[in-house]
């Protein structure tokens, strides 16, 4: 099929070209990549909300009830949604073991919703970039609210803080000690806190370990604002109205400049009976508006173009610099870099000269 | 203090100036690794050892009884032992929330021990870069073994095994089927497989999931080996030597090319009673023997050296960009990018021009 086909049939809503452009772009396959870049013109109207946290906070089936209460709202219209679960799989044989999962059975037959499981690439960058353009695919195809979900502590959460708009930290009673200190690194990724399983014996001192980390937390960004935050961010504003016509702010993270105003609220959920689900997506409305009334939204639009015309950036770089340089000159560095004769520091001077 | 002398400071053994450098070294300054550029003819003596699971195996506790096992060995003479701890901490304030960790009381005193705790830092490929950094300053000062060791699922692990001569993954019975899903993902990289905490109930199915989930990794090695594997390594080795005078082979990662012969073992240990630890040092032992013959371990020193070389050549390749490039351009093309008057592809192509 033609990549102007592809993207049309995608467009025009068929879930099986839909399915297989997911594959391609996951795939990392050029034709995958012809038809994303047709149907990147389309993107750019879903919210995306990241959910992450722990293993056994139960992450997935708060995913699956937050998808339950798009489709069947107290209020408005059902809203198409679309859900990457990124997988724990093998970073080498590049497959998910656990493949698409077995869940969500509330859901399945609901042309409304679409569900890919994806497995973490071995390549540095290269799960942010794959979740990224995947999340693109769904927003062209017009699914309004995107949830991506991630397991594990760390690396893979701040970059879906990056890749979302709004990101839930989701924690659970009685995890034990070694959670709570996971819990720390990823408090300041998250725009809201979910303590799910809250019907659990503990959920107050979860809760209070939770407030107290925020305040931790707080202290920089308020020394962040004391320190002039909100002028200096007026202050890239104008400068890049000098620049070009109108704009956000360059040169500020999102997370440093957007943030300083919304304290992350606490909620208590019971995902697997439905408890506080609605709560939790009347409050993601409201940081969406939040952001849309600071102006952190277009910052973060921002920030993610630039991660990804950066991340494209690098790679043509670096395979320009490749086809530039003869290997043998490459590997005879390498070789005198393992024989200590040159430190990498030399090398990469010597090899970008 | 001059670089010079500051990297005179530790290689005579300074435990200040050691420390010093790798909180420069963390923090990217240019004068960390200006020293550590000088001391990287000192590097490549020492064995690394990754050490990685899910949180609440023991992880910790089993670092803390192989440093006393290395420095207090069965036979031979102790070992001067390194320990880096990656810390589930803050990415956006770059500080390590829970700090230095209070910990390894046992090792507290003992001068041929030097613990580092290190925050995750936010940049891709930023904490990889990072704790290659902080291993090669204490392999400079002489330590001998080398303790990686992180916390929870998925890229950070990854790059701990890309780093280590010997990944072990750590599993403990009783941590439910959510943990069991990431142990899928990270069992591909284990060199040697322990299983903590084995005197809780559940040990047996723990090891038994285990094995057949190793059965279930190891097909791709077989595929590997049958499809003309060791056939395709004998091919690097001798284009290898075409282009220089001698040295392992290029272009096969690591990971496919010198595991083919190893199984990873399953051990047993209860880490806060000291016990199947001698057993785990011997087996580590093993493993670095078997790199030695196998041609491994130059394979994967090559490979190390290479991500060096490499990060350090993008950084290069970007800066050198960037300096080129108006800022005016940049921003106008990603404002173009932002209102979908351009895909990211086109643009990446149009800088990069």
């Amino acid at each position: 099929m033609e990549p102007s086909q592809h993207a049309s049939a995608v467009l025009e809503g068929s879930r099986l070209a839909l399915a297989r452009l997911m594959t391609q772009v996951e795939n990392g396959e050029e034709q995958g990549l012809q038809v994303l870049d047709i149907l990147f013109a389309y993107t750019g109207r879903a919210h995306l909300v990241g959910v992450t946290g722990s293993p056994g906070t139960g992450k997935s089936s708060l995913v699956n009830q937050l998808a339950l209460s798009y489709r069947k709202p107290m209020v408005g219209e059902p809203r198409r949604v679309g859900v990457v679960a990124v997988d724990p799989s093998s970073p080498f044989t590049g497959g998910a073991i656990l493949g698409d999962r077995v869940r969500m059975r509330d859901l399945a037959g609901d042309l409304g919703v679409f569900i890919r499981s994806m497995a973490t690439r071995g390549s540095l960058g290269g799960l942010a970039a794959s979740t990224s353009r995947l999340v693109q695919a769904l927003d062209a195809a017009g699914y309004e609210v995107i949830l991506i979900e991630t397991v594990g502590a760390g690396q893979a959460e701040v970059d879906v803080a990056r890749l979302a708009h709004t990101t839930l930290v989701v924690e659970a009673p009685g995890l034990g000690d070694d959670i709570q200190a996971i819990k720390a690194g990823i408090l300041e990724i998250a725009d809201i806190l979910v303590v799910n399983k809250a019907d659990r014996p503990g959920v107050e001192s979860t809760e209070r370990a939770l407030r107290s980390m925020l305040q931790l937390a707080h202290p920089t960004r308020h020394i962040f604002v004391d320190s002039g935050g909100h002028h200096a961010m007026q202050t890239e504003f104008s400068s890049a109205e000098t620049a070009h016509s109108a704009g956000p702010g360059d040169g500020i993270p999102a997370s440093e400049s957007d943030e300083w105003m919304w304290t992350p609220p606490i909620l208590r959920t019971v995902a697997i009976e439905g408890q506080g689900v609605q709560e939790l997506a009347a409050e993601i409305v409201k940081h969406r508006q939040y952001l849309v009334d600071s102006g952190g939204l277009e910052q973060r639009e921002r920030q993610r173009v630039k991660t990804e015309v950066d991340n494209l950036l690098h790679d043509r770089l670096l395979r320009q610099w490749r086809s530039s340089i003869p290997s043998e000159l490459y590997n005879e560095v390498i070789r005198r870099v393992m024989d200590r004769e040159t430190s990498p520091w030399q090398a990469a001077r010597e090899l970008a000269a």
